[in-house]
């Protein structure tokens, strides 16, 4: 039986697993993401090693955020950790002895969802990550679309507030600013400073300030009807479908899947999500529409994606 | 040799030609666009006929302004003709007797440039026509991305701007309603409004008033120098290439096609659409920029794509 | 006792009533607006006439949409009359011998709520009227404030959208776009459009169409709850309540008074406004609110304000 | 001969200075600013202190940055120091002995300029001031505008972009962000980033890093005919004469007189601004247009204006 090895690169931790062909992980192995580049390096080897699954493994693909070359083995520039130009596909196949890919994060996970996970019976789907940031993966007649350069679907910075909020990729507007789960806390810690006794449930599930509300708190008071929490919701939701209307426009895919942080509260955030996508959805009345599923593989997408990428060689 | 009959459905006429397999017409056929839905079909078939091609002839291809179903069989919805899941395929191999594929326009156009235009040398590029409206087509690996659906690469109705210009298609925003040749004469329409004094070479071009501002005003004008003219292109190309910087996050294609009249101007519109582009471009110091090229087919690209469709298949 | 004319020009028809120093109405003529610039001078005058008075009435004060001097005495343009420089004051004492003052309409409605209505107990209060358009007046120091050249408070044309909506007055994204009443009915239509089967109440009160949707409708649904017609009303809400706290960081008043068409829902629209006010009011913390008050004169309110004006001479 | 102190408290230093009747300073004090509120209240009586002036010193004027109440003697909240409701009247009254006037610092420097600057000629004027921020003055028949709670006149916090960028006063898209002196500088370094080829010149002024332009740079080079310091001008512009054409709707002034860091530069940036206000003017051809007039008094209008309002009582 075939089996790879996936890793993903998280910030806090660096997660290496032996999948097998139906996407089932078999062994894992995880450590702490260390500080120094060359460290991150060396902690992705061990990682390997130590989940070894011994003479059956075949290749190993790695999950790496940022810009990753067409060839699929460098890094050319990562946000988290400083790589520039990181060829580390050659250092990594050097420490462990096996064939290694390297492949964007989301679109690893993108791809891992496509093939084992809320993707079932789609070939043109785009995966859209609603985390800390935005990410995105294209899949398109059943392969994954990386793009002339390797960079295609960063989703997260198309602009869609001309002259808007910063964003930490130096532009301003860009997507991940107004539909993301940071963007979330953001409506609902400005709308608990303008009217905090319209917000009593949420700032007393933190330390009682605007600035103590997490995520957590504003799904948790959601799901109790709280209206702060529900209006927070639905701005995130109003940029969120405004932007899969757009991808549809661009795409066409026959599904989205939405996965990230966000995502986990399922339909009190999709919903709103499916209800703003049909209002801009352009042409709705004479098009097929896009399903908008939630994705199903949670935080195993990426490792699992990566782990079958280096199975299609 | 193998030869096939491209189709161009315009607003006003509707042309047929024979089309070599290098992309070169060997004969055409033109007649007026009849005002009604059948005749419009009638007329299609007419001009088929009409440039004959004789027994070598292999295939017709038909380019059509529209949503196409994915059999590139049906039109969906056209904005211009009364068309609502019209089965254009079927009635003109009727007429006809050859093998018919319909292609939405802007996707044959694109193809055409592609395969005998400005795409030489490039495997994944994205077509943008900026003409009265904004019309687009991808080409991925060598192949005409058309989408699950059939209605990919509308570029023209992506919002750029939340709750702005009504868009006929209606919604609001649009990228057609900013940097589009209709966008363009509105600009220096506004300004010859506002500031008369400032424009009166463009208004002298005219009718003398601001309504009588045409887009051949703009580019003579903008020739001259003339400062409204200039600042008018230099809005419609702060909008398009901030434009094309997106769709480079989303599709990272190694070339963009600019065509459409708008691109009939040459560098004195490219040249500040790069420009736009160089500063919105997301990452712009880590990764390969995408060219901005000129389109070199002018109005034969939908009718020579159209028939290289057809040889396709 | 000392009794003035008011005069309220309508788009349908023209209306003079008698009015008392208690800013009580005690006598009324009204004729159909004429079709002609001149025709509409004549109808004027003969509305004075016809509502007589006696050798009491001492002044004329006539409210007319549009700018006026500041000499009060000549409509510099009117949108919907065409009078250009129309000396108004001049024919209009020719005619009825009385001294004649012309106001701004929306300026005469702010007055006579500042005298008569909602502005019990303010001497700084800004008056929005959101009706079909929007218009303002504003009242400092217990005074009309009409500016330098007459044509102060002109709210509906403040911009709120960079390359927004269009607007009849030539500019784009004025605030009249998003926060009138037009815009409350091209709310629920978009809505209705786009996802009809979430509109049946809304739609099923006019012809089944979208188009059908008017102003009157979107009130009774949201009365029944009707989720289409209420997410319109916050929508505008969200418009409206954000202005109202760019006008307070500009004149501070110590209330505003929302009158018009769509405040004739009451609280319906008001605590939604005032809602988007407290969220959007900077330095919210840290400084006395203005309130937000519903107009109480209705309809009279430019009549009333007209008469009082001209008493004041 | 009638004296008054006026006193000007800025980020490094306080000044004070003994004004006349023509707004002539006869004597000034200046002392750095020290880091505790408390100290500041010292650091005030002290400047006060040293100017002198004896017997024939009437009043103190003092401007602050911030909210300061109706009555003109209490800091509701200073964006610098940490004033909250700070008695500054009663304190400084207490050490110095004499009549004090506290007011806003933008609303000081305007009543200086309406005074014994730009505004001549004038009663009706709008004092605009681009500086690091925005601040503003509002002039309406020859009396300063203070609003019903004191706090009118806060042009920068304006929202001239919905959803954009963060302002430090908690909400998004106010005007300062997109017109000040700060503004200026992003669009510089923008710019700078994006197409550091373009940008050679205004680079080697600084460190040759983006991040190492600063405002003076940008002056110099746009002098010098910099397209990327003329493009960040002509930015700024764009928003600055929308601005100005928004308050012209509302406030309708005779003239608007700019000030601050940015208008130092005269009609560069003058000009522009003054096209744009023409562009944005609505109803431009059916009004008087009120006039952009440089500010003349430089930094001195703080204090001058200060002087005066204590002098008017």
């Amino acid at each position: 039986m075939a089996l790879t090895i996936g890793v993903d690169i998280g910030g806090t931790k660096i997660a290496a697993g032996v999948v097998d062909e139906d996407g089932t992980i078999l062994d894992t192995s995880q450590v702490a993401t260390p500080p120094t580049p060359e460290g991150v390096v060396e902690a992705i080897a061990g990682a390997i090693k130590a989940v070894g699954g011994g003479t059956s493994v075949e290749a190993v693909g790695i999950g790496a955020a940022g810009y990753v070359d067409d060839k699929r083995a460098t890094v050319l520039f990562a946000p988290n950790i400083y790589w520039r130009r990181e060829a580390l596909k050659d250092k990594i196949e050097q420490r462990v002895g096996l064939s290694v890919v390297v492949e964007n994060d989301a679109n690893a996970a993108a791809w891992g969802e496509y093939r084992f996970g809320a993707g079932a019976g789609h070939d043109d789907v785009v995966c859209v990550t609603l985390g800390t940031g935005i990410g995105g993966g294209i899949i398109i007649g059943g392969r994954l679309h990386r793009g002339r350069f390797g960079v295609a679907g960063e989703f997260g910075h198309v602009r869609v507030v001309p002259d808007g909020l910063l964003c930490g990729c130096g532009s301003q507007g860009c997507w991940e600013q107004y539909a993301s789960g940071r963007a979330l806390v953001r409506y609902a810690r400005q709308r608990a400073t303008a009217t905090p006794e319209a917000a009593t449930l949420l700032l007393g599930m933190g330390d009682g300030t605007p600035e103590g509300i997490e995520g957590r708190h504003i799904s948790a008071a959601a799901r109790q009807g709280d209206p702060v929490a529900r209006d927070s919701f639905r701005e995130l939701a109003r940029w969120a479908g405004a932007g899969l209307a757009d991808l549809a426009s661009l795409f066409d895919p026959s599904a989205f899947i939405v996965g990230g942080g966000v995502s986990d509260e399922g339909d009190l955030v999709l919903d709103p999500i499916r209800k703003s996508f049909r209002r801009w959805l352009v042409g709705g009345r004479y098009r097929p529409h896009a399903q908008v599923l939630a994705a199903q593989l949670g935080g195993r997408a990426g490792l699992v994606g990566a782990a079958d990428l280096a199975r299609q060689g």
